[in-house]
């Protein structure tokens, strides 16, 4: 069975669409790599984390800032496909 | 456990967008019913079906369309929280 990302946001904060977006980034480039991307509405106020399986991989509250979407596709891509190049979301 | 709801897609059809706004349509209506909502890239040419658990609620192939916004929110609705409104979208 492929991962699955899961995607946990405060629906009250309005972080909906960002969550949206970021599932969309994350298809797209690891179509063949992963089950799905899950958008869970969080009932924890402020929460947005991003997770592999049941492993937190970014969370806001920790980290004080949401994720950039290169940091965010090199952390998943170093848990579900190492060997992957992300091409220019590869250079620092 | 709240119910999972799946879209799975065919990702070479382009259907991803798609399935990316209907998972928006049905977080934002379905917010406090639902555990989330998973968009699972297929592996079946031409799929899209919308899921709830593992019930298929509609299936792209079988009806010979996609399904309208409307239609969506009542079949799920009717499975996750029947007593619950749905305003305009009940209006025939």
């Amino acid at each position: 069975m492929k991962p699955t990302i899961t995607i946990e946001y405060c629906p009250k904060c309005g972080w909906m669409m960002r969550a949206a977006y970021m599932a969309q980034e994350l298809l797209t480039t690891f179509t063949d790599d992963i089950y799905g991307v899950t958008l869970h509405p969080s009932e924890i106020n402020g929460r947005y984390t991003i997770s592999v399986n049941d492993e937190v991989l970014f969370d806001r509250k920790k980290e004080g800032r949401f994720p950039e979407i290169k940091e965010l596709k090199q952390l998943i891509r170093d848990k579900v496909n190492p060997e992957k190049s992300l091409g220019h979301s590869d250079k620092k």
